[in-house]
């Protein structure tokens, strides 16, 4: 046990620091934010030796109270990133993702000896083929306390999608589907590009439209050449191609999950992706319940409590 | 009927103008080719107004022969092309697409009015939605020639690969896959490109291995991600990546085609192409005859024919 685990803090702050974005909150003593710090300050934009003084630059204040104890999730724990974090391989529960926190030693890599632990990210492995996340692993045990499940499917859209299983309170498996980069190389790298307009307003009916075309046997490669026809045909205008399109790739990643017949999912995302995601598996008679950043929060906060304990 | 069909040319161009790439050939009576000539000159890199001249300058001295007929498919006949045909639309065989030539009018278009006509594309519908080819139809008709075949499913691999279902001689349906153009996306424009070597040699073995997974049913989204996760555990190479993914790609759109039970297929492309949809379709138990630029010229000359007859 790490000497800074027998600190009893008072103050706990948590950091989702992804690929793209940085996030923080000081958190109550419920897990829930006292304020809010987002950052357009991702580990892409990081050089792995400033890490420590990017932080110290928008975090810092917050870490001035003895003892206050810091857990970051996210891409941090990398190997691009602050510090690498080994992934906890499922099954595994809140525990051994407990067990497994990377703390930063006092030195280069943490000059002021804050009392700072990057939280492991997961791997799941099927048919010799790994898979990984990192980051959603604490929103899926912040969102089990939040929904009080401790079994079901849970569901986390982004750039990388994750499908997790939950069983007895334990992540047993997962997959990812890159389904918010597809979206954008296909909306911005191909013929698509052309006659998409990737900024216009949502537009509901062709979202829908799109999940609804996308559960046809003929798969992503094949509908996504719909967005060109549509067009091309004068049927659909631009605005709404975006939508359309958006439609087709999270309609075929729902179409795509294979964990098999639920009635409904916890999902845990962006507003804007909560909102896209529950209207594609209400779509598909499906139900959700949804959460966003306090997932996050919560999770932290209970890995914190154990920590503290 | 033009005064340019009653014109009974010695001489054959056949012209594949697309929308990268523009080959042409002079043909001999039996529609092969005598001389061929490829150019970088796509219809993407031709201003509206520049297509005479670039035809002039690269094909000007084959056309000199009084009465040579030229036939050019391919994107030339799209709206960014050189003068619009309409699609052909399905099921239509070889007399419809004969009779819907567009012929160059004497004139801005066609200042030394040269004997040029270019060939529709065809077009077929599903559910509502479209789908299109130009070029793909005259190597369909072309590929029916070499093979004898009047009944079957005809696979031409590309940037946008097409599926056509042929009975009694006549397309009676096709689809397309966006299975080149999705490859290069997420080869060069997610975060596969970080650990993916384009550039290197072909590996069947790799190759193998993303066919075989893609039949997995979780769908391309999830499958790519592997290509991440195989190389962030170590298990695979940049170099055999780039196979690997190309198999994901190529498997996919192998599984996804719902044309039904076959047990052989006629097979149209380049000869790299060939090479990996010929192991792609034998790795899932199908054989091929494969044909290449012959087939393009073969339809060319047949529809001359049709034209000087």
């Amino acid at each position: 046990m790490s000497q800074h685990e027998n600190h009893h803090a008072t103050s706990v702050i948590a950091v989702d620091w992804g690929t793209s974005s940085l996030r923080g909150a000081r958190l109550d003593a419920q897990g829930r934010a006292l304020e809010e710090r987002a950052f357009a300050r991702g580990i892409m934009t990081v050089p792995p030796s400033e890490f420590a003084s990017v932080f110290e630059a928008l975090f810092g204040d917050w870490m001035s109270t003895e003892g206050t104890l810091c857990l970051i999730s996210g891409m941090a724990g990398s190997r691009q990133g602050w510090v690498e974090a080994p992934y906890c391989a499922c099954p595994a529960g809140f525990d051994e993702l407990a067990g497994q926190l990377a703390w930063l030693p006092q030195g280069a890599l943490n000059p002021k000896g804050h009392r700072i632990a990057i939280v492991p990210g997961m791997s799941s492995e099927e048919a010799g083929v790994p898979d990984v996340m990192r980051g959603e692993e604490v929103q899926i045990f912040g969102a089990m306390q939040l929904s009080g499940w401790q079994n079901g499917l849970f569901v986390l859209p982004g750039t990388h999608s994750k499908w997790a299983v939950v069983q007895d309170g334990r992540i047993t498996s997962f997959k990812s589907f890159m389904t918010g980069e597809v979206f954008a190389a296909l909306s911005q790298h191909t013929i698509l590009a052309k006659t998409i307009a990737t900024d216009a307003p949502f537009d509901e009916a062709a979202f829908a439209r799109g999940v609804a075309n996308a559960q046809g046997p003929a798969g992503l490669l094949h509908h996504a050449f719909s967005a060109r026809t549509l067009s091309l045909f004068g049927r659909m205008q631009a605005g709404p191609l975006a939508s359309y399109l958006s439609g087709l790739v999270i309609g075929e990643e729902l179409r795509a999950q294979t964990i098999g017949p639920v009635a409904e999912v916890v999902l845990v995302g962006s507003p804007g992706l909560n909102q896209r995601y529950s209207l594609a598996l209400h779509e598909l008679g499906l139900r959700c319940q949804t959460f966003g950043s306090e997932a996050t929060w919560r999770g932290l906060a209970a890995l914190a409590a154990k920590v503290n304990a």
